[in-house]
């Protein structure tokens, strides 16, 4: 018996690789899939609003869609930049089909979402998605119903149809039915939506539960929106073999001199011509004339150059101190908040800036341990805090330090922005260890927290002196 | 400005995908990129020896590939049972192509590890990957070097040849040379292969490090192997309509009764029967026929019916009390070692088994909390530990009804064998929260604890004898 007789070769589609380790995109079991499905949703509606400056607007309606309550319906709206309507049966159904490779912050980045929602869908009801869709100034809204063909990864158009756009409308609507255990996931999804809140408090949600007067509404805050992210180009630094070949397939002939010029980021003449000189290349030389080695040697002397630029930022949208205080303190409602918003930093050639809130006292319960709320892109991260990061780095803080007696009303929110967070999972919950991420994170936290060590120790001292003057009242008392 | 002026649209290939989220499959960093080599060589190389029942032998050399010492040759080889040779360039030129998509034991299940080593090798250092292989009986050796076409997700072939097998060599070799920093993955490997012979007591390796007298030899220490496992259907409880309607494709003419008895697990005609009666559907009805209502039902049915048998353990290959025993004794040599292979359970329709081992003194450092050892179908987790169900179950657990006082030389291995590992990342590194494993994993602890407690008590009851005979025999001297 060889070896032919004994084991059988197959290839997987993308669609039926997620439809069979859902798990790895966090679809792992019936209450985190109502779950992961409402993030996927929202997520897709604030990328598409508010990285085009639209203050975000989204519903979510959630009913029973069979007796025994194990099927839900999930009903989810914006008001976004929509989506083209031949773009639509592509986005639904076929994995790895995204906006969103290029470099500039999004909260998605895996072309995966969308359709996990659908592949779940599918493999659990057997019902199609709905999707009604309006790009801006369209004048029509596009409807389908979709199911996802697993085996070609490719969309099954169930029906279609275009309505006249009467009233202007722009944003997309969805429906879509799946098994799933709504009792169980809703805290997590409220917990969800309020932490999402904490970060983007120009956004307005409402959630509208199966049952009667089961209706949360998260109010807009502030008309504040920060700047959009621009795109941007690759850095110099985090470039690999791979991307480089793809860029000298696009236009073998051009100079090398222009090649780096028109395809990084900050490279202008004289750092391109520093460069060459560095590597000891001609600037007229086509770039597909590199050989082989020389290849390799242009790509090591891009890591070791130490002369370019840093990542630009622009490219980044972080919160800012003022939005990230307002929601902190809508949400929280502590007696007093501290922000703060590094200066942008990179790793591997990717730009990242990391932002804190310190919330102290009001209505935050006492703990043993500082709670802590974790950002991404503004996502928030609620599973796999054991694993984090930022947990790791604020238990190793000595708080005494800082005036900190616990249990204290301490809670500490870290965001990370950047073209491209190193998540160890589809279904971006952890981050990988990074250490120019993590130091960042630490000089973050302890900005605050010595403001923090500031307003205590002031606190205490006009305590002494009302207390001092208590004293000195009564007694004045007495001897009066 | 409409929509589709400000977006842009793009679909990647699973191979372009994986390429730039390369740590969502483990490749995260340089040191953690040459563990993670490794650790799909040597999981590929156990799965294509121990599962045919050949005692593993592994031969792992490490090179230096460049003067600064940042590019790494890997070369791993086994004695397994090898690759088809026109199998060779998809099975590490074409993400999601394997042979393991089989009901049945495994450590592979992504198809996805031999490639992301290609990828990541070429994207560092644009080399081929060269990959030697003859299979069982074959009268020629293989030979290629391999690229990856990115974009098109397929092999591309550098070279190519067909050498005569003399020696009746089978088995499979790889060498590749990729960036990574071998200095600081150099603890992590070693931990990696010494876990591994852990479970694995009947495998032997080899592991040479690029520096003089760099070697190091794990023996094996014992020739009893496991029974491999059979491969199996899926079970009744497990099915989604996907996968129904899979099978009904294949052949939609059958009559629904032996639809059942052929693709599921443990259905006969008796429990058929009873099931068609459960659905009311008629026994001679083509599977076909089913309408989409029907279909749910039936599949809903399927989830609902309780007389299905309990899914197979055939398909699961454990370790074994003595070998687990055998194992832990040779890897860290403590005073005893208390084993325990729990019964057969399971999650979803995916059979599963739980085994733990408990050992105590000898060289075991003493420390203030239990340590542990898990292992997923034999595979070592080493990293996320934090986040991990085995840390938080043990934790749980209150040892000084034990009689365990820390510090103390303690460590708890638990090994979780499935058809399905439940993986919360394509890393393979933590495990999705599923209360039916936990449970087992809290039994199977506590078995062998109880063991533990048995041990201290009648050693500190034979303290007390041999204390009271010493104080008897120190009064008895005085006495005469
Ligand atoms: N609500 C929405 N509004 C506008 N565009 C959307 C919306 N939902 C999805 N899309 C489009 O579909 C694409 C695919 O979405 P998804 O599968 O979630 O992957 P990702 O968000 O990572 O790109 C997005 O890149 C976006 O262009
Ligand atoms: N050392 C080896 N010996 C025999 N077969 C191998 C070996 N390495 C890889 N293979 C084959 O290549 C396939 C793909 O491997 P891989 O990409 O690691 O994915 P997976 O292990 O998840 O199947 C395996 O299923 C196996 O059939
Ligand atoms: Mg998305
Ligand atoms: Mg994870
Ligand atoms: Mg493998």
């Amino acid at each position: 018996m060889g070896t032919s007789d004994i084991v059988k070769f197959e290839a997987l589609s993308p669609a039926e690789f997620f439809r069979r380790n859902r798990e790895i995109a966090g679809f792992s079991n019936p209450t985190r899939a109502i779950y992961q499905t409402i993030r996927e949703l929202v997520e897709n509606s604030l990328d598409a609003t508010e990285t085009f400056k639209i203050p975000p607007s989204i519903k979510i309606y959630i009913d029973y869609a069979n007796q025994s309550k194990s099927w839900i319906s999930i009903y989810a709206e914006d008001n976004g930049i929509g989506i083209p309507g031949n773009e639509i049966p592509n986005v639904f159904g076929r994995v790895f089909y995204s906006s969103k490779y290029r470099i500039k912050q999004h909260r998605g980045i895996f072309g995966l979402g969308a359709k996990m929602v659908v592949l779940y869908a599918q493999s659990t009801t057997n019902t199609p998605i709905l999707v009604r869709s309006a790009p801006l100034k369209s004048d029509a809204i596009y409807e389908y119903q979709l199911m996802i063909d697993i085996t070609k990864n490719e969309p099954v158009i169930v029906s279609q149809r275009t309505i006249e756009n009467k009233h202007g409308w722009h944003g997309t609507a969805i429906k879509v039915v799946l098994e799933g255990d709504w009792i169980k996931a809703k805290r997590r999804v409220e917990e969800y939506l309020r932490r999402t809140a904490m970060v983007a408090p120009y956004a307005e949600f409402i959630l509208r539960g199966p049952d009667e007067d089961d209706v949360i509404k998260i109010p807009r805050v502030t008309t504040k929106m920060p700047d959009p992210p621009k795109e941007g180009l690759p850095h110099p630094k985090s470039v690999d073999v791979e991307l480089i070949k793809q860029l000298i397939q696009r236009d073998p002939n051009v100079p090398i001199f222009e090649f780096l010029i028109e395809n990084f980021d900050g490279v202008g003449e004289i750092i391109a011509k520093k460069f060459l000189d560095f590597v000891g290349l001609q600037p007229d030389m086509p770039v597909g004339k590199l050989m082989n080695d020389e290849l390799i040697n242009f790509v090591t002397k891009m890591r070791e150059f130490n002369e370019w630029k840093r990542p630009r930022a622009d490219w980044l949208s972080p919160i800012g101190e003022d939005i990230l205080a307002e929601g902190v303190r809508f949400v929280l409602r502590p007696e007093v908040v501290f922000t703060v918003t590094r200066k942008p930093s990179s790793y591997m050639g990717n730009p990242f800036i990391v932002e804190a809130a310190l919330a102290w006292g009001g209505a935050i319960e006492p703990s043993d341990k500082p709670t802590i709320y974790r950002f991404a892109n503004k996502v928030p991260l609620i599973y796999d805090e054991g694993n984090d990061i930022v947990r790791k780095i604020v238990d190793e803080i000595d708080w005494t330090q800082y005036r900190v007696k616990f249990p204290a009303p301490l809670a500490i929110v870290v965001h990370i922005c950047s073209t491209k967070i190193p998540y160890a999972s589809a279904g971006k919950e952890a981050i990988a260890e990074v250490p120019e991420i993590e130091n960042e994170v630490r000089n973050a936290v302890r900005e605050v927290a010595r403001k923090l060590r500031l307003y205590i120790t002031r606190k205490e001292k006009e305590q002494e002196l009302l207390m001092k003057y208590a004293i000195f009242s009564m007694y004045g008392e007495e001897v009066v």
